[in-house]
């Protein structure tokens, strides 16, 4: 996992940053006393989407860190200045080098531990053949349930999804879940 | 509205910050050549509650900016370290001084003009008596549909969420939706 580096110095006047409650505030924060600037550190969103083609899922084997080698759904840190929708989309772009439409928000997952929020779509490929290897993938592939590589799935959130997914799918009765996890 | 500074400074080491795209990605990043150091910079969450007790809603007047004066419903930025939902009721209790049960994801807005996602929940009032006037507030007070300061609410994202709101309630019918606003 990317090492997260200590904020040492103030992103405005470059002096060094304190850590301390700022007046009409409750917690510590990362503060500047020359120029007073606060940095403030909050949780970022992950935004993916789950491409189908029919019966078929696209998943993508992760040539990156964290979990390098393990197989995902196309997702990751939303941009300033697009939706979370555009951000699913984009990502499996990025990704897949695949085009999705239909997308409806399907999970949210908040994971604390590392302060993301998941916020997962399910979406379909324009395009049975419209997907490849995007720059950040190892392998990109529509999978049948059957050949779902469980054992090699990335992160517990995806996992869950994936199953949830399936499930729900056997009903044709997709629902929208808000959950946490460690 | 509060300025936000440029980012001039490297917050691990202190150096100056250059405009750049990093290897391997597609856009430009605050980047520091003399330790890699790469700021992101990425949307945030405002988390809320929309807290009722049967007919009434509960409103609080601002007392910070932007929008001093005007009414809203308890929301504010996400801290690291908690979910959405626990973000919500946190900022209800500290704008309204009140605790709310039954969380029920009800709306989110892109803002992406700002880089914010609003995130807010329907909530139940554990105590019709329960509230009060929280730090950030001038005034808090549980409103019938026809007493609303409609002209007085302080943003499009809130205005909209209260319409729906209301709406909806005509029927008990409540609908999760996601929607974009500039």
């Amino acid at each position: 996992m990317k090492k997260i580096n200590p904020i040492n110095y103030c992103t405005f006047c470059g002096a060094e940053i304190s850590i301390a409650i700022p007046d009409g505030d409750n917690r510590e924060r990362h503060m500047c006393f020359d120029c007073g600037e606060i940095q403030y550190q909050n949780p970022k969103v992950i935004a993916g989407c789950l491409p189908v083609w029919g019966d078929k899922i696209l998943l993508c084997k992760r040539a990156i860190e964290p979990r390098y080698g393990t197989w995902t759904i196309p997702a990751g840190f939303m941009e300033n200045g697009e939706t979370i929708e555009q951000g699913a989309a984009r990502e499996t772009w990025e990704e897949a080098l695949a085009v999705v439409t239909n997308l409806e928000l399907y999970q949210i997952f908040n994971v604390t531990r590392m302060n993301q929020i998941y916020m997962l779509f399910r979406a379909t490929l324009s395009d049975p053949k419209g997907y490849g290897v995007g720059s950040e993938s190892l392998e990109v592939e529509l999978f049948d349930e059957i050949n779902i590589p469980w054992e090699g799935i990335s992160f517990k959130v995806i996992h869950h999804t994936l199953e949830r997914f399936l499930h729900e799918r056997k009903n044709n009765n997709f629902t929208f879940n808000i959950d946490s996890i460690d």
